[in-house]
């Protein structure tokens, strides 16, 4: 019989999705375009065309069978190597094919690694604010997730906070730097302590304790290059995903890299063949691996996400926000004018403004707005904005 | 930590896994063309035309936006949709979109049906010889997988043994017609005692049992439609891959259809991308989606399976083994000529043979023979099996 755990759930509704849908059925009243949706994390640019010719090409093949054929259990060997090279030339970490297992997309490596590195009973720590996904990926894996209260001053990591949840019973700490929602680069300075931290619980409690590194905004930066954390601490698994550097979300292709100094660094790949056994994951689809293989030195043309955030940026601290300039991602994370964000956004939609409470992200108080969306539309938001912000809480410009 | 768990099955050794590495070691020493590797169930025929065709117009469309954009959660709505009207129109259930639900092969429709009818704790029975992945699917989904006994007489289901199993812990039964390994396709009469058989012990013990109908295989057949598992039995879910079908088992792409008149028929969906959220599914590649919404009744050209299929049977019953024909897959399973099928299969390896044991699919003292290799190699094997009987077992050809 259907069971009961998963029809429970059909009852939870999802903030953001609902948003979506509003956003929709307004924009069915009064056009699309004329709705300042700020709800979906969706890539609005295009993909590199490089991507769409290496795509073109590989279906040239006329050996369909081996172009369209089984990949091993742990992934193509040759795209393995390829991102392996890559990551080493990049970062410096002497990674080969070995310690690479192609995914799908950043949900499939995240949902290895934690099987891989936590056995069911024990904790997972997240940091506020956090992206929501990450308690159904925990539960999946049979673990609890404990998050660490949010550092609102600059959304770094509340140490001492974190410090006090981890215990013997902590199998991995998961961070996500540029961070969805706040925008937040982790410095190297963070990634430093992060890794004393982390080093000294482990020898404490006697067993390592996983860095997994959630990283599909690594190349949505704003600042130069983003601290990449596996250089910090050597029990690392780094989770990757195309989706946004590429625009290509949909593909669901991305990849799950061991740090080669980690724990039992040789057997990850097996480990997660295993693991694939039983979720039914499988590897990505052979062709989107042999595409990203040819385009991991390409982008999309991401400097649109840049010149939006500074124009919100400025934007919101015109209307006197408090609000951290994001490092990252196509994200910001202002606090909203009450101490309800729900309450907040829901006035919002009165100005046909989608905007998500930050409570869906474990930090009440404060909002996120996704700007990845046309900076002619963008433009366009802020007098909605701005009479938003007079009608309901009476701010004017500052 | 890394995972006893998953490091202790590194030890397990998958038993085609190292056939298929004994026939690429023997193949550099002698040529592949000379290794008689019957051990891997890979098509060998081109794709069909027509589907490179659509993948190469989908990757023509400048919104690429759009094109790679996210699946909803539900997966594509339009390739739902034209699922769902093809398996109306070929098998007449009145299948909707809300039935149909896209998946990462069959693999990824049985993790998802399980997860959706079984709750950890409650037993799945599948019916030997079976595909040896049905074991980690059903541990995955934390059911105990039982295995009904073989009826070596025809490969249908022995019903008493089914029975005998059938308890109130009892979640689903899952078959697999046409059957890897053994070829078989049940037939009407047993689909319609299973399903009075699971419809009477679900009145029994006061819940739905569920029929989980994994079809990998439907589109190659040999005497016509195969009948339609969910034409029978009112609670079944249909999982299907077009990796078969198609050629393509890279790709990674099928369905799970729930037959509307099913228990909670037009919830399983909505609770299917709730079980995507803790496995890291989330919808197979849109690519891939759109691809095969196109290729809906198409299929590669199958016919060497069947020309295959004809020979290889007609070879082994002159040599004198007791075999069923199959009705369908490019599969067939004759009966060992000793009782031990580990041995067996061993001494086929000094004639450059390589064979399955039946074991591996509960069902020891058979052996399995995949013939999707090209006919002309097929036909160059029959001199070794000769050999291999005559000096092994000092069978003549009858």
């Amino acid at each position: 019989m259907i069971t009961q755990r998963y029809r429970d759930m059909l009852k939870e509704r999802s903030v953001i999705r609902q948003l979506s849908e509003w956003s929709t059925a307004r924009g069915a009243e009064i056009g699309y375009d004329n709705v300042f949706d700020f709800s979906l994390g969706n890539p609005s640019v295009p993909c590199p065309p490089h991507f769409t010719a290496v795509c073109q090409r590989l279906l040239q093949n006329p050996d369909t069978v081996a172009l369209h054929g089984y990949s091993p259990s742990a992934t193509l060997p040759q795209v393995r190597a390829a991102v392996a090279a890559s990551l080493q030339k990049r970062f410096g970490l002497p990674y080969t094919a070995q310690h690479i297992f192609m995914t799908c997309g950043a949900a499939g490596a995240l949902a290895h690694a934690l099987r891989c590195v936590g056995t069911p009973g024990q904790e997972v720590l997240t940091v506020a604010p956090f992206f929501p996904e990450y308690g159904p990926y925990a539960e999946g894996a049979g673990l609890t997730l404990k998050v660490v209260p949010p550092c609102t001053a600059d959304f770094q990591i509340d140490f001492a906070a974190l410090e006090a949840l981890l215990t013997e019973n902590t199998a991995a700490v998961l961070i996500n730097s540029p961070n969805n929602p706040s925008g937040a680069v982790y410095s190297e300075q963070t990634l430093r302590r992060l890794a004393a931290l982390l080093a000294a619980a482990g020898e404490r409690h006697g067993h390592h304790i996983f860095l997994i590194s959630d990283e599909p905004y690594r190349e949505i930066t704003y600042s130069g290059p983003v601290p990449y954390p596996a250089r910090y601490y050597a029990d690392t698994i780094t989770c990757y995903s195309f989706s946004k550097s590429l625009s290509i979300p949909g593909e669901r292709i991305g990849y799950l890299a061991a740090n080669p100094a980690c724990e039992a660094a040789g057997d990850i790949v097996a480990i997660c063949t295993q693991i694939s056994r039983g979720t039914g994951h499988n590897c990505p689809a052979s062709l989107l691996q042999l595409a990203v293989a040819e385009c991991l030195e390409d982008t999309s043309d991401l400097g649109v996400y840049a010149a939006n955030m500074a124009l919100l940026y400025d934007e919101l601290k015109g209307l006197g926000f408090n609000v951290v300039r994001p490092g990252g991602t196509f994200y910001i994370f202002p606090q909203a004018l009450e101490p309800d964000s729900i309450a907040f956004c829901e006035k919002a939609k009165k100005y046909d403004l989608a905007l998500v409470p930050g409570d869906s992200f474990g930090c009440p108080g404060w909002f996120r707005m996704a700007y990845c969306i046309p900076t002619e539309k963008l433009r366009r938001s802020f007098p909605a904005l701005e009479r938003f912000v007079r009608g309901e809480y009476g701010i004017a410009r500052v």
